[in-house]
């Protein structure tokens, strides 16, 4: 009778252990935000159709589909506008508040509001900001700095230093572009940021040499912005190993880590209705996910939050051209593309041909009438070209936009790890924020 | 001791007890499906605005959101098109099978296939087909009739009536339009339907009139599509009490059912660029929504699945207009609308005044030319008459379009009830239908 005692308490004692185990899964020792900024339905449903390979009617799942929960509304609290730009969302992702497009962690009465980043250090964990945009852009600013404008962009860089907890910079781990910004005439924050013990390395080679014992580390790839994925040069990082370079150095610390991962650029494609630009900037950031995403599994104790500040471009598979309505999105053409059309106009400038420089490009079949346009464009005229090429592109493709701005649509959540069922649903871009602050602000372990 | 060994027994035998109900669970006596037609994540953005009361900067719920799961892919197997029609998508969840766009479950080969209303019905399960369009329109025919081309429309009639299993049509309610293809000249399948037992209804007094223990019900409420929600007389019902009326009669049923409510026309509105009757019937969808979910709630053995064939128009909440791209949505002159525009075309059919018609319907202001070219327009020409109309309230709203027709993204997927959370996260058409079936083709209790 005794054993039997013994028997049936053990097995409760095992129920009880679980159900600590999954009371204990809500708390994740860290965090790792990532915002494909731009990066609306659409976009999803886009990436989802090139990377398909096509072996059956079903397609493929992205990195993205295993990790869907919900989606997210994300407009501001701005008496202009009722669409977000992206310092407004992610002001509401850093600190869980509705405020005016522009501000950076501010609120609408432009009154400092504490970061999920700064709460973070606080409690002793370390930060990192990942972004293939200039650094101080609006999107990892709103998690380090706070000012009235993502206009000030100095002020911004500055206050990456200026900002300090304890006598350290907030931000452990900075890596994007941005150089110009920071090794300036009047200030040089490069050198700040080594007198504060912080590595500096500013192409690939040096950040795949960065040892995993660094512990503050700032990498600035380019004078503003980094080159899209698919133009970049060998001396440029993918977003995927900034990612990994930044966990690997975060991770050491036993409190845990707020890691913040921005896409950056697949909202300037949708901004220039570029969608070859969409997919190649897309690809980098999921491999950024994937990075991320096996971190978690192994680890166990991390939450990753994939979303979205707001969808750009008004962009939709599917158009009206010439009087029909086409039920075909040219996909098969755009997957072949091996460059984006940046990196086009740049050689067009040097050989004179852009038509030329489109098809090796590509296989886009051009009709005489389309080369003859192309090539009448004023190559000098950077913003025309990039607007006239698209425009084909988009055509040929059967791609439609309807805006150069934001819109206002949901944008999808995906989440994975400890806590990550707790977000599951329709939730507003605040509630993630508020629901971030909640983790970061209690103990781990 | 042995008390204490009987406590631990009862304690373990309630959780065995949990656990079985949660497997029971898995398992629901009847299954809803209602499909929004056209309605793509920007439908579920603009309606949520629509509602939206303001009173807090964080957007009120709709019945929907509170039960998002998901999102569904809906390409078709189409050698022509890798977007979808309502036909090849409706057959997907019919029938679990990709097909060809036009094809009513039949395959790529035109072979038919075997639907979940009809395994549900030789199951003996209840089951239920309710429209806003005529009932042998793509969708609902893909759930009980069989042939290669949508475009058959009295053959789809004939084999809502001719489809039998065990001498009985294999619907047992059918709520919607389309009484001109049913009594015909040629054929009156009213009749037909009569002599077979069902209940015939023809307007809204009738059907409030139907008796819970009717087990067979036809009602055909216009000729051919019922009107937009907001356009409809007191003689023709709401898509809500339809569907409370087939949950009604089919409930009776002690086997449970199988029904499938379509929000027919929100796909109308979306090819005709056309927001206000978007949101005009999205309001009858969603009330149909809450009617199902509120006896779910409370039958506890119904799964509700709630999701979308496609998106359509390429709906943007967000558009550059004049060389400016408008971060506001003009959510605020839409919820002015009393009724649709094509109240307001027929209202000025007889006044002779469309800009008058207009300004009755709405808050909407006009300015000097917009009234002079509104009232250019050839009151006759109806297809002008709605696009112009059309095109000047979606210019005042920032509303953006691309299409006049499909467009590939991703739709969402809301669920409820017994085995919703097996549906969670990204799925392909087929498999909504895959699930479906292995729902059915199961004994529920």
């Amino acid at each position: 009778m005794k054993k039997l005692v013994v028997l049936i308490l053990l097995l409760i004692g095992q129920q009880v252990v679980a159900s600590e185990v999954s009371e204990h899964e809500k708390k994740p020792k860290n965090v790792i935000l990532m915002i494909g900024d731009g990066m609306g339905p659409s976009v999803m449903k886009a990436y989802r159709m090139y990377k398909d390979n096509g072996e059956s009617n079903v397609e493929n799942k992205t990195e993205f589909d295993h990790y869907l929960i919900g989606s997210v509304n994300t407009n501001p609290n701005d008496r202009d506008g009722n669409i977000t730009d992206s310092a407004a969302s992610a002001t509401a992702y850093a600190t869980g508040i509705k405020t005016y497009n522009g501000a950076i962690s501010v609120d609408i009465n432009q009154k400092r509001l504490e970061t999920v980043l700064e709460i973070a250090k606080k409690h002793g964990k370390s930060t990192g900001l990942v972004a293939t945009s200039e650094i101080n852009h609006a999107t990892p600013a709103a998690f380090a700095t706070h000012t009235d404008s993502r206009r000030n962009k100095l002020e911004i860089a500055n206050q990456f230093y200026d900002n300090q907890i304890n006598n350290q910079p907030v931000t452990d781990v900075i890596l994007g572009g941005g150089l110009d910004f920071f090794a300036r005439q009047d200030r040089n924050l490069v050198s700040a940021f080594q007198s504060k013990g912080y590595q500096f390395v500013s192409n690939k080679t040096q950040l795949e040499k960065v040892k995993s014992d660094s512990k503050k580390l700032l990498g600035l790839f380019a004078p503003v912005a980094m080159a899209k994925k698919w133009d970049r040069d060998e001396n440029t990082p993918s977003l995927s190993l900034m990612t990994d370079k930044a966990i690997d150095v975060l991770s050491r610390n036993p409190k845990g880590f707020f890691l913040m991962v921005e896409g950056s650029q697949i909202d300037w494609a949708g901004h220039g209705n570029d969608i070859v630009s969409v997919l190649s900037e897309m690809e980098d950031f999921e491999a950024a996910v994937k990075t991320a995403m096996d971190f978690a599994r192994k680890d166990k104790n991390t939450l990753v939050i994939v979303t979205a500040d707001h969808a750009t471009g008004g962009l939709s598979l599917g158009l009206k051209a010439d009087g029909k309505a086409y039920y075909q999105w040219g996909v098969e053409l755009l997957k072949t593309f091996k460059y984006t059309p940046f990196k086009i106009i740049e050689l067009a400038k040097h050989s004179g041909n852009l038509a030329e420089e489109l098809k090796k490009a590509s296989q886009i079949k051009l009709t005489a009438d389309e080369i003859t346009s192309l090539n009448k464009v004023d190559l000098t005229d950077d913003r025309t070209v990039y607007y006239v090429l698209n425009q084909l592109i988009s055509n040929k493709t059967y791609t439609g936009w309807t805006t150069s701005g934001h819109t206002a649509v949901d944008v999808n959540l995906y989440a994975f790890g400890p806590g990550s069922n707790q977000l599951a649903g329709h939730r507003d871009n605040t509630e993630i924020g508020q629901f971030i602050m909640s983790l970061i602000s209690t103990k781990g372990e």
